[in-house]
């Protein structure tokens, strides 16, 4: 952890850059496996599973059969816990959707905007050392309620082909039956192309590694549709003298513990809170099991002293981060200062893990300084707003010296023709 | 124009298939345009007008007094037509921002998402034969109704360094001011890195030919957003008995003119139709100005006769096109068979040259299939919606447990910690 004081601002965005993604050029790779997947199909699945996850399949179809084993895998306790989430995210995600009112912008012309669901979607969910169920329910919600057609899931199976059973067991409570066990950027290729049992995809969501987002990124070129642009977690909390030190030291390590490339970042006025939090820091990491990836990502931690709270927001909008902690006096009036970030948490009550989980926010958010022109996920991502418009006798005359006038300036005499034969048989 | 009589589904994904756009590589020349626009900033700028636009530039700067000027060199009667097409596309994009109302996901727990501008964005207007100020008000307008602080607009200067006094003027109505004359890839770099003239931005927007499309591309690896992957124009006639053909091959050619790349699609139950439509075509092509175009584009112009209506639909749905005229029958109820589109055109008397202009829709839309997952420019393109949410005693106390389940089934311990910790504080 690394202290700051007082820097000017140019120093602060020296302070703050985000290290830089070693975009290790892995098109090569990313290119071959496509290739593969485009030119075999299901087989190549089967190889490069083998290749990169050890593991032999023969299909990479997950049955109903094991989905509905799954139940037996998951306890009563974590059941409900995962129920009262999804619950939470499903109010927040379906206040989300509004019908639009027609719209009469001049007489006799009506125009519109209608939500689509996008037909078919693909949710990427990465396998590794923990099974992020959570991340079914932040992509699956939304997309059911904007009412997707077909909705796949890809996840990477174990050495054993096997599937996380809490991750089948919460796609099936939020709805999802097409489950295969394919990962990486074999994957993504899948939903790209379509082999014989995964259908191809409109747009992809979800998080991954360095190969899943290159291979994003490729299947973008392709013409199918992805979140966004994916980058280590972050954490920006800003403080005074009325935050917790106990509290602001928990913010921090649980950021840190996402992994070794995690950003964790604090700001404040108060020198006496950051020497406060710092020794917390100690204390708390203790008794915590990721202790190797805490001591990595530690060390990256930026602490910054202000003047005052009003510079402490000027530097975090200058950040953007993913995820913004406000622990000051009247924090949700300073809420209003808050120009980039993609999810703000209010209050010393209110600590990420809340929206992590189960608050009902989405915690797929825009990282990488992103915030400040991307917004989460939410379940407008899983529809297009289609424009609509009408013209009557009454409109059509009246737009028309003005489509006469701009069209003939613009050069395109086709375009003012195609109102003057309407024009012509009035 | 080639017909195509009751083609299968397989057939028609053929039939419907975009050309490729040769991606010619063109990465080499962008990277050497970025890394000199980086490196020398406005002398760079200078350098690459010269060699790509032939004009000298010792500023890139529209100065305030060139801007006011423009007045003179713009007729009244087009002032008036753009004044009202400015006021519909206003009303239409005001009626798109709407406040969101706080949901209480669980008592004690609150969301909520804002719209907040994103702060500087750039503008690309392209130059070429025709001056496309109305897309100047398309994306104007809308960056101004969102809050956009720092607006930029670039559009290359002709042989003598001049801009269109059109595109001033209506960049003036709208309310941008920071205008450079600067286009190409050399343009999107500048907005990228920023230069001593021009400011860095968070977003970039606007058409653009193969090079500005490639620089985009660039741009976004860069942490830049962009609107959305560009392409050629497209149009989506369906029509049946009850279309008058005059008007559909009005439809067809001001597609047509845009681009030797333009494509034209007439989906039709009525083979009476796609004879008259033809012919039509022939009589009405001999008035316009853009013939050598039109030779070109209608050659490639594909039209297709169906069993029925509904089939139409479908087809279209396929092809998910930029724009979709439905001249039918009902048209407005058989608008709600539309999945894929970016703007329609509902009944006879609504011409797509009504919102490429005036209507109030927005003509910034998607092309290459991608209507089946974007949207079109709107109001919402120009915010990020950022999530809030605050929890009191009660509302932590009441996700507490759920917290605890999720997070250690995640092996995310250090994110339950940070809720215990203020368990224990209470």
């Amino acid at each position: 952890m690394t202290v700051y004081k007082y820097p000017e601002i140019a120093e602060v965005k020296k302070i703050l850059k985000r290290p830089e993604i070693k975009s290790k050029d892995l098109s090569k790779v990313i290119n071959k496996v496509f290739k593969l997947v485009e030119d075999k199909g299901d087989s190549a699945l089967y190889t490069l599973t083998k290749k990169y996850d050890r593991a032999s399949l023969n299909s990479p179809i997950i049955s109903l059969k094991d989905i509905k084993n799954s139940e037996k895998f998951v306890s009563k306790k974590l059941k409900k816990a995962i129920k009262i989430a999804n619950k939470n995210i499903e109010k927040f995600h379906k206040s989300q959707i509004k019908n639009e009112l027609k719209v009469v912008t001049t007489e006799g012309i009506v125009c519109w905007r209608k939500s689509v669901p996008i037909e078919s979607i693909g949710l990427y969910i990465p396998g590794g050392t923990a099974p992020l169920f959570s991340t079914v329910l932040m992509l699956g919600v939304p997309a059911k309620i904007a009412g997707c057609k077909n909705i796949i899931l890809c996840t990477p199976p174990d050495k054993n082909g096997q599937i996380n059973p809490i991750i089948l067991w919460t796609a099936k409570l939020v709805g999802i039956s097409k489950i295969f066990k394919v990962g990486g950027s074999q994957a993504i290729a899948a939903m790209t192309y379509g082999t014989e049992s995964i259908g191809k995809v409109d747009k992809i969501f979800g998080p991954g590694n360095q190969f899943v987002t290159a291979a994003k990124k490729k299947a973008q070129t392709l013409g199918v549709a992805i979140d966004m642009p994916a980058g280590p977690s972050e954490v920006c909390v800003i403080a005074d003298n009325s935050a917790n030190p106990i509290f602001v030291a928990s913010d921090l390590l649980a950021q840190a513990e996402h992994g070794t490339d995690s950003q964790v970042v604090l700001i404040t006025n108060s020198a006496s809170l950051i020497k406060a939090v710092v020794k917390e820091v100690e204390v708390q990491k203790n008794g915590l099991s990721r202790m190797n990836i805490l001591n990595f990502s530690l060390k990256n931690c930026k602490i910054i002293l202000t003047t005052d709270t009003e510079s402490s927001f000027e530097i975090a909008n200058i950040y953007a981060p993913e995820h913004l902690i406000i622990s000051t006096l009247n924090a949700e009036k300073n809420a209003s200062k808050v120009k980039n970030a993609g999810s703000v948490f209010i209050g010393n009550l209110t600590p990420e893990s809340l929206g992590d989980y189960a608050s009902g926010t989405n915690h797929s958010l825009p990282t990488n300084a992103f915030a400040k022109s991307y917004s989460g996920i939410s379940t407008e991502s899983f529809v297009k707003k289609i424009t609509f418009q009408k013209a009557s006798k009454k409109g059509i005359l009246n737009l028309a010296p003005v489509i006469k006038e701009m069209a003939l300036a613009e050069g395109l005499d086709a375009h003012w023709k195609s109102v003057e034969v309407r024009l012509n048989s009035f």
